[in-house]
């Protein structure tokens, strides 16, 4: 049987097009002892994988030309060949970016989805929801009445950070790209307020929308709008730095240019960190749970922007970088059986 | 009688000049009941200050036009209406720039020089030491084997961070502004390699300098130094952030421009923490008694740079920011008695 498969074509120099991309037929192949056939149900995009286009080194070995696109999966099992396995059962792990895949038993792990859609493995109960967690709960630690902003506050890891800071007491509020953004985050997963950074000067909007100044700020953008928060940070501010899309795709030879901001730092003798959410592989269990049983009980609320068909995944990720997705994006490549 | 002053007499536009200062003939008065007449025998003068000389909030009040200047000062009880200080007596504290002083008892504290020039109380084992202890020890953490980069390695803080991080067995890189820098701290300090910033390409020297990367960054001056070391920080790369002298004397209207630290910190899941010394006061005793045994036995070196006399506290404070000094800047106003 063949199979499409998405090749890694051609490294983006600035924004990534159609032509980074490649389909590919390979042939399905059919699993050994210990392995299993598996069915891609849902396929994730996610801005870092932008990191692995280009060639330098990073905390991720960078794609390969001429080889598969890789990330999150959510698939379900085709056939067994291992006795953890059973057929049906909806696996989830980090695969290459085909309809279907033959792989390891110990390469993907079984997917308690409370229930939901197996997509939320790849939101919420994923990578995303792990990472809003990790650095909102063990970098930012908001504390009853403090002031947490948020940059991509729609987005997959922005809406559940925002929710976290809410369910610690925090006032919150998002920064977002759009009004339809800007009245999910309020009404919706119930953000104090959201701030519109194409509507005017994200740090005059700030001032207005924090007068007792920013004690965590959830970094996931970078660029201008960090700049504009600087100023506002109070003593003792965490700022747990995410990501920052803003500069992803930055042509050869450019360089992220702003401002500086170790003056910022003394002044609110601020901590400022970088994190990863493998780094906290031996929290992961607790991060399950707590996120797991929020979820679950609808008070941890989520949105999804989902494509549909495996060759919409080059658009899906394109989309990424000019704000198109609420909550987490993904593609559907085929139905749950 | 009277004494000498040190007004502020115009807050500066840029890097301070003549203008910014202004003698004064005041009364020295006599003390009451509890209090003390000092007389100054070495004044502090630390960039810290240009930060006051400026009208925004920070984490220190700004001084105020036609008000005396401000600072580390120690001093020579020649008398005494407090049972808790004798006549001789050398103390220290902060104090307004002037030849003598009334100050209540408790303004001051008791200066245990280890047998040492006084003047050690507003360097090694005064805020700079300390500094230069809880940026490096608290936050920098350096452990046996790491590469330690030090900005301003020659200076009042930078002196002291080096040892200490040697101390606990990194291999140590200063950053400085001269040959003559660069040799103290190599052959005096002990640092294993120094760096000339004005002597070419930083990244690139720091690059041949750090072949394993960069695990601990004492950021003290900022601008161009740091855009130079984000690319070389290693996985849990920390970086101490003292301070920013190269953007200290930015004109009205002026931001610090250069490169965006967000994703470098990502790549290398990095903590920038600005800190001050005031907040560590519990940790104090700790601080004075581990320098001040390492100062006493030789093992701590180091260097100060004393100008004579009252009426040199301008240009010692303004030869801060063209790198004059080499460890404390200091003023000598009179002799111990």
């Amino acid at each position: 049987m063949k199979q499409q498969q998405l090749i890694f074509n051609e490294r983006p120099n600035g924004l990534p097009n159609a032509s980074t991309f490649a389909m590919k037929e390979v042939e399905v192949g059919s699993p050994k002892q210990d392995q299993l056939l598996l069915k891609t149900l849902y396929i994730s995009v996610d801005p870092y994988m932008r990191g692995r286009m280009a060639d330098g080194p990073s905390y991720i070995a960078p794609f390969q030309i001429g080889e598969p696109l890789n990330g999150g999966v959510v698939g379900q099992v085709i056939t067994s060949e291992s006795d953890q396995f059973q057929q049906g059962d909806i696996v989830t792990g980090m695969l290459d970016f085909q309809e279907y895949h033959i792989v390891n038993a110990d390469q993907v792990r079984k997917v308690n989805t409370f229930g939901l859609r197996p997509s939320v493995a790849l939101g919420p109960l994923g990578m995303p929801g792990l990472t809003a967690y990790f650095g909102m709960m063990h970098i930012g630690e908001p504390k009853q009445g403090e002031t947490v902003v948020i940059s991509g506050a729609a987005g997959a890891v922005g809406q559940i950070a925002g929710q976290l800071a809410k369910k610690a007491g925090a006032r919150v509020i998002g920064i977002v790209g759009s009004e339809e953004k800007a009245a999910y985050i309020t009404e919706t997963l119930g953000y104090d307020l959201a701030i519109q950074y194409k509507l005017g000067d994200v740090h005059e909007q700030l001032k207005q929308a924090c007068p007792n100044g920013i004690d965590v700020y959830f970094e996931n953008v970078g660029g201008e709008i960090g700049d504009a928060v600087w100023p506002l940070l109070n003593a003792f501010a965490r700022i747990p730095v995410c990501g920052a899309i803003s500069s992803y795709n930055l042509k050869e030879g450019e360089r992220d240019i702003g401002v500086r901001v170790q003056t910022y730092l003394i002044k609110a003798r601020a901590k400022m960190q970088g994190f990863l959410v493998g780094d906290y592989t031996e929290h992961f269990k607790e991060a399950y749970e707590e996120l797991g049983k929020a979820i679950a009980s609808g008070e941890l609320k989520y949105q999804e922007t989902i494509r549909e068909g495996f060759e919409s995944i080059p658009d899906a990720f394109i989309g990424l970088f000019t704000g198109e997705n609420i909550g987490k994006q993904l593609v559907k490549v085929a139905e749950q059986e």
